[in-house]
């Protein structure tokens, strides 16, 4: 018990680090003025040192070797974390300081670089820097690679979920591929005929947020442990007590701001779910970034676009954001929510869509990280995927390869998370109402209680004590099932 | 050289540690949603702790020494920067990192409780944390004070204005508790019989702060290196290049935000003057507090209470705040910025009455670090002392003794640099009248770009290559005197 007591002590103050990271991050894209940038570099880069000093400090690999040979002593969460450690301990001892400073440094200079890159247009003015993002990237896989025993590209997919390999995504991802489009053809042209009325007036910052706050305290966000800020790309951010979302508004469409809230509170729920008790050990973390992307596209794909959602929101898009009645009329809502069309952007895609935007990014990824796609292709390739994907070919970078920020900020291997989370979503969705019967009639009156105490008794208050794979076993009693996914999306759209 | 290019490497991470404390500072009374104090005190007190292990390096005491041996061959840039960091080591040395810990994590529960009993005016609710800070400030100015061969209180002041001792202090207090309680009794008596129309209006706080802003942008603040927010009490934090002032907002006293922000961007304007190639070095900070704080007053009671100011700003308080004519009328607008009047509150107090206030805070402050004062009998002290200095009673403790933060957050011996600054800020203003010669016609026009010129060029852009002593010396020509600060007092008030 002794070694593994001592990895607590030393993990927990690996975790004031990281929320502090955290912080120094959400400051660095919400409020922090230009001129914070040059400084900020380099304090973002020692505060990840620091991070790395520690996970390779000498006795780390001792005291694990200990607690592992004692482990019978341990209770159930202690494994779980002495588990997650582990993965954080390998994760980092793969890499040199060298490179884990230079990633840091380079990551920020490239996002904030990014920022303005995207404004003017212009992506020549970042590819030199992202060229030099992904080789480190690549760089970082390849070691990661090594010391786990796989591809460098699983790798850094491994650090955002524990576990998760490419040929299990193919799988998933192949079947996707093939239903896909026969779908998306055949919703878009039941479509065609249908009559819709959008909102044209466009609508001010002021009533959006109200509306937003509106359905944040509806789906339970605590306000005494979060806030609401804007930023250029949507986010959740913070740490357990202090959990900060983020969104963007658009005066002339009104769902891009309230689906970016409703997501994020997604996200944000579950931080604030989080088991308070391991709140400074990686087992208080969330299980991955996949089952992150599940709570929050639980919210936005699955409550929110729900027929019973737009039940209880219609009347209150006429109060406070003034929309024409015939446009929150039942059919006429129904219709707009659940409108299918490629579009530009991944994050206003509809989610018959949603999962060729990412699966082109992965196909994209995985080649930049096996060298086989140079940055400075990257425009054109982005064009010719989006148009084999989805038929459309973007008119610029900035609504193309430069939509996202997480090339920008060196998050590659990130994009198969959101489909995988989008998947599971309907599988947890699917799970929740067996236990909670009366969910829509809930839904629709506004009162989400019953919904997130189940996700919160079932997914949130778990943290990391599964690996994603085994939470979804354990909630749902099967693995992922591309079949439930694509069963709802039939159900729902044709 | 060697040894003194290893201090600078070493410098430099205790620099951007200190910046990010500054950040999490900021972000604590700024931004941060109640939940969040229960993690960020870890998040705090262990970036203190990092500092204080680097700075107790057992290396860095060699490299001093052998920087130190090799002097000559250090620039004076240099040679000021071994001074500063080896003020940093000795005071870091004489502490044990338990108490270091412990100060961070109860400074700022304090500060956070203190806000708390402070709007409920509740002083009992504070009281015994306070008490027990108090506690820990006593042993760390026992501990320093063995160091630095001084007394305790001394090593508390020696920490915001290196080489600062109470018996030159007590000197120049002496002179003012001589001569201020004649002169604001005949000040006040001179302004018994004149007329004064004062705004009876509620102003909105948007007003406010647009024309906070335009005096910002006029003073020349860079918003693309620093921000304007509100906090409960104002500060100026960050760090050059990201430089953050907060204020407060009162609709029924107009004067309080604005002088606040002026106040505030005499702050600012100093650290965004600093010299940026020592911005992670100890030269590049700022030379003391006293100097910080004349560089604020100088801005505040120097240039924004003269009568040339008002005439700049008289009509902008027209348009902007919609102030009645008869309000900010020449005669009238003066006798308004030049009243002076004993009152609650220490930074709404006029220039007259100030050094009463702070002079009673040391005096309770020597007490309170020497164990003759008591925290349980603060309240009482509290009201004999506002009796005795300014001849009123405060009618509660919020507007008593809980109206600073400074106790709350641990900063015992900061108070008399603001009265040491506001009479270095009387010095640098006559000096800088010799130096540009129109500089009342300029400020009547809103022209204060040669008066910041000459304070970057005399003061900001000197960092800390001299002590606060030395700087005052180099650039006026002599030693604090305090017949020149009363000789603005009388010239202004009489």
């Amino acid at each position: 018990m002794k070694a593994y007591q001592l990895l607590e002590e030393h993990f927990r103050h690996i975790a004031q680090l990281e929320q502090i990271s955290h912080i120094l991050h959400w400051d660095t894209v919400v409020v922090m003025p230009e001129g914070g940038g040059r400084l900020r570099e380099g304090q973002t880069s020692l505060i990840k040192t620091l991070v790395h000093e520690r996970l390779t400090n000498p006795s780390v690999e001792g005291w694990i070797g200990e607690a592992e040979s004692d482990a019978g002593a341990l209770s159930p969460w202690q494994q779980a974390n002495l588990f997650r450690m582990k993965h954080d301990w390998l994760h980092a001892t793969a890499v040199g300081a060298d490179l884990v400073e230079a990633y840091a440094r380079l990551s920020l200079k490239c996002e904030l670089r990014w920022q303005e890159a995207r404004k003017a247009n212009d992506f020549a003015s970042v590819a030199p820097m992202l060229e030099e993002l992904v080789g480190l990237c690549r760089q970082m896989g390849q070691a990661k690679g090594e010391k786990l025993g796989c591809d460098p590209y699983d790798a850094l997919l491994d650090s955002f979920d524990a576990g998760q390999r490419t040929d299990e995504i193919d799988r998933i991802f192949a079947t996707l591929e093939k239903e896909l489009p026969t779908l998306i053809q055949e919703v878009t042209e039941k479509q065609k005929s249908q009559k819709l009325v959008t909102p044209t007036a466009p609508v001010s910052q002021d009533k959006q947020k109200k509306l937003g706050l509106l359905c944040m305290v509806a789906l339970g966000f605590n306000f005494k442990e979060g806030r609401l800020d804007e930023s250029v790309h949507p986010f959740c951010g913070g740490f357990p007590g202090d959990v900060r979302i983020t969104t963007r508004y658009n005066e002339s469409d009104v769902s891009e701001s309230l689906m970016g809230i409703i997501h994020e509170t997604g996200h944000a729920l579950y931080e604030q779910g989080l088991p308070k008790d391991f709140a400074d050990q990686p087992v208080g973390r969330a299980a991955s970034m996949s089952v992150h992307e599940s709570q929050s596209l639980f919210m936005e794909m699955q409550i929110s676009r729900s027929p019973s959602f737009l039940t209880f929101i219609a009347p209150h898009m006429e109060d406070i954001l003034g929309l024409p009645s015939e446009v929150v009329a039942e059919d006429n809502i129904r219709r707009w929510y659940h409108q299918v069309k490629p579009g530009l952007i991944r994050v206003d895609a509809d989610e018959v869509t949603y999962p060729m935007h990412v699966i082109l990014r992965y196909r994209m990824e995985q080649k930049l990280i096996a060298g086989e796609l140079a940055v400075k292709d990257l425009p054109d390739a982005w064009r010719e995927s989006m148009q084999r994907y989805l038929g459309i070919t973007p008119p610029d970078d900035k609504d193309g390869c430069m939509q996202d920020v997480h090339w920008y900020c060196g998050a590659l291997g990130y994009f198969p998370t959101y489909t995988l989370g989008a998947m599971m979503a309907a599988q947890f969705f699917d799970a929740m109402t067996k236990a909670v019967p009366d969910a829509h009639t809930m839904i629709a009156k506004g009162q989400f209680d019953p919904i997130v105490a189940w996700q919160r008794e079932n997914i949130h208050s778990k943290g990391s004590l599964y690996t994603s794979s085994k939470l979804l076993e354990h909630v749902t009693g099967k693995p992922l099932d591309a079949d439930l996914f694509l069963n709802h999306l039939k159900g729902r759209y044709l």
